[in-house]
């Protein structure tokens, strides 16, 4: 259960196999830092180039293929004063006919007070004037190396995360990877103060982050997607396009979780997520969409005490 | 102001230039009955073949192609004591690699308590046991007559609405729909008692309604799909396949709407949205697919807001 | 086999349960006439509203639902001297980031020489010049009555035909349609003197015809897409959105056919289109796309030579 | 203008930045060979995993990202006398509700005739008997290094090519290739003896080959997606999810070319396509499909004859 401080040196831009950073155990946490999704860190400073570079990867002693690793965010909080989005919706999140109305692309920028816990836009000038939005910091891009000796840009996702630009992704979830590689060398990054659904204008408001985050390893546990949990919901992920692909991915995923972990036949689990389910956006920029399938802790909550009550009277 | 009471005799399952039942004003109230999707009333009778038949059209006077129809759902109820739903996920909401791994269709009987406000799973027997659900009861297919002639199936939805089958249409709700025939010929029905984001299994729990909806006419208000608000957002939908799609549809029409009611600009409008706009799956099922954009009403305000302290300031 | 000449003097802009202009019969020859897709007759007069309007319907005595219309197309020709074609390509079938850079719509006038078989390119000036270009005419939307008393835009196609602006629709082929409701109801119009695949400036060249065809009824032959066949092929529609649906529905019609007249068992229809199938596009600019399967008789000829060498031989 | 025989011995099943096996100039030859995509050689023995392993990479001298890399198909010629493929269509292929009724996968035998040019089924028995095809040899996964460190899987294709299962991809045709990488890194492997139109069951007749290809480098030429040509046809190709993206990039691709190299304004460009351009599925089983965009030779001869006239007059 050691906790390590980590200054990150070196930075990927792709996920993969790459030389890990440190060596920690299940059950060990990491204080460390990531620089925004151009590069720049807390101080301002360009460190590395830019496209949601990673920290790590952190090499997870005794993971091994077939085995899952839980990663539970401690601690997401941006570490500066100013980030910036982008301020024009991709053209193929509107009608393509449409496009030509749309402005050109320009950068804002936001003050971020982090005793308020508010973003202030600060430019450009617009109708919206100095809006004030509280902080909702979340990581976009974070995962662990894939199959196959692959390395993956860091601007995509797949089964191993990636950059899923997700909302929920923030303080206090977990989310559970597949491992691929033996150690399967975490990687993180990408840390947003705050984001709409879908991540519309390919940014959210990109900050450098402080970031604490405890491992678990789960032993000869295959998963195929991404799952997570927060305090209300358990979700799995699905990365891919067309969105309808993320639909099918992460519903799939959960009808087996469902079984797997909640006792429930195949008829009950379908069952319930037909009357039950809930869905999020994740993204709807990156070359692999993202789209979260929930299903809340009350309901299953209840569905166990059904059958515990049951077992009671039998 | 008229109330009007009505029984409906004939029932379609396309929504389309149909002879009108009843011909009503702006400001006017309907207060009438919905059989279920497969053509059940509230006293178990089936009186009209199902595939969501719908109650009117009702003809609005003085609605002109080119205006807006608003109907606001002051009370939606379910009026009987059972329900049914389907119990297995569609094919195409799954990996297609799973599918075979799926159990039958079977259908499921739900116990309807509108005391509790509870819908308590009768049949099969699966490990969810008499699963109970609190009641979110909703309208899964209503809409205007679509242009050019057109009588299209209650099965699915376009730009006219239709079968969204999306859990916000509900009591208290207010839709906005293109007018495109003299008298809009609004449709109403396909309650749900309650029902999963998505309708995967293809149904929600499908029940007679009783139906209370007040109409109003915005003469000369193109717009292009249907728009909704409830107390806390402004919605855009967004019906076809695939899902992409929708979401095209749905942002592009939040664009416009901010621009023509909420006073901003592009880019103050691509701004807002980048950071702060919401995604709701309405239907994952039907052959047009559904998508809603949200923003809500408390980021609108405090927009409003720091526009006028701006003009104040000036 | 009666051969009917029928002068239209009704149009439809959607294909639906419509007056009938004529009663024919299995066998029947019809010869008549077709506006181009604005509305436009050969003389070059407006003579009903653009849209691709349809001649017909035509009743065919005896059709029931779950019987086959076959329509064979004897003759296709253009019957003027000027075709118009739109100029540009579709947004949605470029990249979302270029459609920016396209130049604005249109309409450009092509000669039509009927005796050398040829269009030339009049205008717009481009750095084509004078573009002659062989004649390859075919018909864009046709199609009977769908089921559940609808009425579809000719602006798009589904199960029951309509738009599906495919080159391969041309003299010589013969399609065979679901047949939906009494009568059957074939609509015929929306004449092209030549396409690209695709469709994707969203207009052949457009330009009245005269059409002769025969039809043929087969009785209890449930099909679920249309199928057409020529001399080297057969052939198998699907028409949806995206293309990747209109591939399933294809492939799927083309399992089924293959198996149910081609004596083929399911193994060994999947392992010839393995090998063996090929695919058009049909267009990839309406509401629905169009996508054909193809087998060719030739490989289909073996495969029966094969079959009954062995019969010989047991 | 060097040959090199080489003999491969390692392998990849990712297309990457891995260490070069050779390096070679602009205007080289290579004689080499390719294992199946199972990893089996020329006599039979499995020498590597499967999963489409590579022959390469090839260090083109002097080849720097922004440069445009020719691979011309001197030779490819399967090498061994059997091969053999998958048999059932993947589910994804066909309609969701088809899917429970295929038949289960299966492997199948073919004999190869090098002499008659001929593969015969041998196994499993149909009612397709022993069936015989001419073959058709192509490569089914090839290309360049990615850019941004990345290696992506041959089961899978992008910018730089890799596992594109395109039937055109046959001896005489050329392929061109962004240089994203020093020196492009060229793979090449997945011999089809023979295939389908979209790889539909996910396999052609897989098989071992001879391959002599043939590199040109052009410098500055950037280019966004594969171009090749053979002697009838110019083409584009598009790789991505769902087959609607495939089809935009292809045609977005093609619209550039035909304004970089064959002397056409916008307009002319889209107009061309538009009553001009042709489309051939690639694959529709990968991660990515692959969607070819093509305009036939002879069409751009007229063009170009079409202006030097002009020029001439003028």
């Amino acid at each position: 259960m050691a906790i390590h401080k980590f200054v990150p040196k070196v930075y990927h831009t792709a996920i993969g196999t790459h030389e890990p950073v440190l060596n920690i155990k299940s059950g060990d946490t990491v204080i460390t830092t990531t620089v925004d999704a151009g590069g720049v860190d807390a101080s301002g400073k360009q460190v590395t180039e830019g496209g949601n570079p990673q920290t790590g990867p952190f090499f997870i002693e005794g993971a091994e293929p077939g085995d899952m690793l839980s990663v539970h965010f401690d601690r997401l909080a941006p570490n500066r004063k100013f980030g910036r989005s982008s301020t024009v919706i991709a053209p193929w999140v509107l009608d393509p006919q449409y496009i030509k109305e749309c402005p050109k692309g320009k950068s804002s920028n936001w003050q971020i007070d982090l005793k308020r816990w508010k973003a202030t836009l600060i430019e450009p000038k617009t109708k919206l004037g100095r809006l004030k939005l509280p902080l909702e910091p979340m990581l976009g891009c974070f995962g662990v190396a894939p199959p196959r000796r692959q390395a993956i840009s860091t601007a995509t996702s797949s089964t191993h995360g990636g950059n899923m630009d997700y909302r929920g992704f923030c303080q206090g979830a977990t989310v559970h990877f597949p491992v691929f590689v033996p150690g399967a060398l975490l990687h993180v990054g990408d840390g947003h103060a705050l984001q709409g659904d879908g991540e519309i204008v390919g940014t959210g408001i990109e900050i450098s982050f402080d970031v604490q985050f405890t491992v678990r390893l789960t032993k000869k546990k295959p998963i195929s997607w991404p799952r997570a949990e927060n305090e209300e919901y358990i979700m799995t992920v699905g990365n891919a396009r067309p969105l309808d692909q993320c639909v099918q991915h992460a519903t799939t995923e959960m009808v087996r979780w469902l079984q797997e972990d909640y006792g429930l036949d195949a008829r009950g689990a379908h069952l319930l997520l037909g009357q039950g389910v809930k869905y999020d956006l994740g993204n709807f920029y990156d070359p692999a969409y993202t789209m979260v399938c929930k299903v809340s802790k009350a309901l299953l909550a209840k569905v166990a005490k059904g059958k515990s009550k049951k077992r009671r009277r039998a």
